[in-house]
């Protein structure tokens, strides 16, 4: 059962109907918003529940689900919108609005200088937000596991500096805090996926989760893991479709380009595609990147390095800064062809806060 | 080991260099073509032979190669174009032109009546070929398993009505002559992909072969059955990726966008794509065709039903004829952003010799 | 709806049951068997349909069915014995008793010394019938195709030395009547599945049929397509799994040994597996041949080749004949703690018979 | 590089030996072993530092590699033999020994006095070791996701009064030291298996692990994710297959048979397989177990429950305790026709030690 509260209601007063809700025996899970806030409710509410639900003074609607997945459904979204989830302060720093959001940047994060190069350079050519691992997930033991909180250190001077806001990725329950300290959108990655106790963390932090889908996962527990963060109170999840695991051997992953459709059907949480993990090559990535916004992907997280050759990790997905470049202008028309827009290309030079910043 | 001949060499010495060649104990397939013939030999060439036949008076150039397929191969057709492959007098029935293809129609054909329908409709919507099984693979026995050679007649009835070529499937071996007696394009399906007895008579044909993907073949099982095909000596192969079979449940089977950007690169073949058996759903259609030609396909191959709740098969996935408009309206400002056009619609009333064939 | 006759009913009665039925519009597939025959009948059965035939003399029991396939199905046996199929004149050539058949032999037919040589030391080990292509399907063109009419004369003269069955695999609708005239048992490959056309033709033959499961191919598509065999009329299909393609990739195939126990649930037709084309790799056919045997299949086919290292086509995955040997002998105990037994080693000289064939 | 020390050398020298590897740039991952030690170096170990360290006096035998685990590598066993892991005190709770281990017991864990009529129930039918669930990973959010801490102490005090064993699940990198007060054997979900954070955790303590192969896991990968716990110098890593995902919906996972000999031929970790995750149907698990035994597993874990009808999780795939004798007294003849032995079944009757705890 999702019960939709009247609108502008105070949190005190949704507060005592969930708590009339539960003395029926009913769990409860409440997603405060502006207008309407929305409350799911586990165990096993009857017809007759519905009803009574339904006549409550502060309940505007009431809907019982045949799916597994609740909060994240557009059905408790009450509309055919996409809910839009703010990144940054920038206008266009919206995952879900007219503009696509293009998050850019290297693999990993490995020294300020290319750090900076990389984000001044996609900067310039339209990136929303700049990407960068500082915590990676390696399969590998002997691997170059990532810079740890050195790299979120690195990542907060080069946002200082540029004004775009951070996605980074978080592996552990433990870092949890750390990581939201520093950027403005927590990634989990696909191996993470369903990483229970990491989604439950992520729930409880006021900052925006980009969820990466498992390289198993149906869209059915793609869904369930973004209820999972939702359901501790966090209503700020980004789905990312990157490719799933199949036979197919030429391209690293096999992206599903119909998750995009399939999602925006199931879901009112916004949807991006990372086409360079799913390529695993930077020449496949330009017509991934098409396909994905014609398809109708509310943003492209896309690997982008100053120098790939340098990369520790990677490297072979990589675009150069002129690769990235030619990547916005030619899809700058596809956007438009489906009543999108790409965010627009900002001057060369550095912000006067970053200046200072230095 | 692939040899190019010179070019606007004259059949017979063609035929001499071929004589040559086998004489050194190498079977060859040769795919004679209007400017340069391409010889392909198996056996075992040596470095020493490719030299040789480098030096040969008749010989423009000559490759060897490291990947199993060969006449595909990107590098047998000496240039970065794909080939154009005429399916109609029209002119803008080649696929692989500036203009993409779509061919469209009834899963199978059951009704002289609504075929037609579907036929008018889908020409006025501006479709390049109409569709229609008349011998159907059915994973049940029981089920409608197609109309056979009456089904033929009525396709070529509706052909001379509306001038559309025809795209029709083969399914046995005894049956290639026939079908190749009615149709403009015969169709090899996903399950037949691999009945390399097909294909070997599919290549002793002078008509043009579309072959889908297998659900679990690899690119490189995919480029190798057009190769059985070519070998034999029909170089007009059209490639169509139709969905891959995956763990995922929410469609059909997992389109893999990824293979038309793989494919551009491996093969000069033009590669379409069947966005209906993928989803399985028609309400998928659009995003999938969207993407489809964002990614750089070639064309589409869409079901469309004059009134899809009488259809006998695949009902869900097939388009209305508004639908189908509206897709291929939608559609034309994606082509334009890629630099390619939509087929024009035509005029609604039919052609004087259709008028007179009824 | 499937409808079991009276026990012993003569040919003419159960003809005329049938038109019986087709009178009320059902389509109808009869399996004539020596005790009951059963009919199972295409179209709209109604609830009324039922109880009307359960009153008709000439019926024993009538059963409609939730699943696709009918024939195939355990229901359509009326038991829950595995339904025995003879493959040869020998005691224990039968799939689906008490011992288990072991066919070995070969991967293709080559030269008639190495595949006497093959034949000769299976037989010895304790072979029940004699394995060999003589029309391969290959992913390749280029590669070996088989030796044709010319490999089943000495598949045949092979039979004549050593009196073993032989099972052979057959590509096209065109060579059913040829390979039937020297095959005991003809092989459907997991490439023709579903090439509906080679199956309706195979249900028309007096030969029983081994069927490989397609590389995409769930179970119950597998089932459909051994009922296209049935409903032509064939009750003789013993299904062959061999492995399904999947991400794995340090085995050729991934051998889905669920499949054992979940076919001998949905159907009563025998299952043997193929160890060989699943692995790939001769050193991993023992582990996987003892777990099909635990997990209660029928039996095996395997390679075997007299010497590997002169064989055309897969030769990584065929054991010696010492190899086989050893296997059969550790087989021996785990057949036992199932409660089947394995065929019998014989006497090491040719038969006869065999040595006035030479 | 992997460096193999001499026999009985005392820890201060190992040290020493792998200060003066450090000193050439190489970062050193040490398992003590009581006979030899195993050093493996990550970094760049030219051919002459080979050399160089196969002449140092501490070293036996110096081994480069090619493929990308190390530690868990046959090769760096130095043996043919699987390293035997102890998960308990009696004679038989050894995984890798001649008896196999059988690991039983509910999927969560949920009263006391259902599992403690588990654990007497298993014990009495033979198990080794008794499995439950107090951290559940659970698809949706709103299902019993266990019962924590307490369910750990139910756990223990079923331990005291059985004597068996305690495997249990752990999920987040914060309650490894609280599970590993409580648990024997420490369990990776198939979800977690590259959960890297909770790898190197678990790497750092001194219990066994049982590793769960992940749902997309090639063998590679599961080998790696077992290498990132070997490399923080746990060496005690049991192996777990428990299907992987594929297109095959009549179980719920597909359990790849060929992972057993794969495995043990790449590595020399012991071997277990879970049928009832990968069925997830009970009446499968017989012919899953008998498989996996055949095939050399050196295990089974188990799902069974006192009453699977109160169960709160995968109650379709749980055994009875009748069922579970059956099945041990069943595999006990396929386990010695490989040449191993199922643990002996012990009398009925509570421990002393046990009484005294209740």
């Amino acid at each position: 059962m999702v019960i939709m509260t009247r609108a502008g209601m105070p949190r005190a007063r949704v507060d005592a109907l969930r708590e009339r809700i539960e003395r029926r025996g009913l769990r409860t899970h409440v997603v405060y918003r502006d207008t309407r806030t929305v409350v799911a409710c586990a165990g096993d509410a009857s017809g007759a529940d519905v009803d009574a639900w339904r006549a409550d003074p502060d309940v505007e609607s009431v809907a019982s689900w045949s799916r597994p997945y609740r909060l994240v459904s557009r059905d408790a979204a009450g509309s055919s919108h996409t809910t839009p989830i703010r990144i940054g302060s920038a206008p266009d720093a919206v995952v879900g609005g007219a503009a696509l959001v293009m998050i850019a940047g290297p693999c990993s994060v490995e020294r300020l200088d290319l750090l900076r190069d990389a984000a001044c350079g996609v900067r310039r050519g339209g990136a929303t937000a700049l990407r960068g691992g500082a915590f990676k997930p390696r399969t590998s033991p002997y691997a170059f596991q990532g810079m740890g909180v050195e790299g979120l250190e690195l990542l907060a001077q080069v946002r200082r500096e540029t004004g775009l806001p951070v996605v980074t990725e978080v592996m552990d329950t433990r870092h949890v805090d750390v990581v939201a300290e520093y950027a403005d959108v927590l990634q989990v990655g696909a191996r993470n996926m369903q990483n229970y106790a990491l989604l439950a963390e992520l729930g409880r932090i006021g900052r925006p989760v980009l969820l990466k889908r498992g390289l198993a996962a149906p869209i059915s527990e793609f869904l369930l893991a973004a209820e999972h963060i939702m359901a501790r109170g966090n209503a700020d999840v980004i789905l990312c479709e990157r490719g799933i695991r199949t036979f197919e051997t030429s391209t690293r992953f096999t992206l599903d380009i119909a998750a995009i459709p399939v999602l925006r059907r199931e879901t009112h949480l916004p949807v991006i595609v990372d086409p360079s993990h799913a390529a695993g090559d930077a020449a496949l990535v330009p017509a991934l990147s098409f396909a994905a916004i014609a398809a109708g992907a509310d943003g492209l997280m896309v690997e982008v390095h100053a120098q790939p050759e340098l990369s520790k990790s990677d490297r072979e997905q990589a675009l150069t800064l002129t690769e990235f470049d030619a990547l916005m202008r030619a899809a700058t028309p596809i956007a438009a062809a489906i009543g999108r827009r790409m965010p627009a290309a900002r001057p060369a030079q550095m912000m006067p806060a970053a200046h200072g910043a230095i």
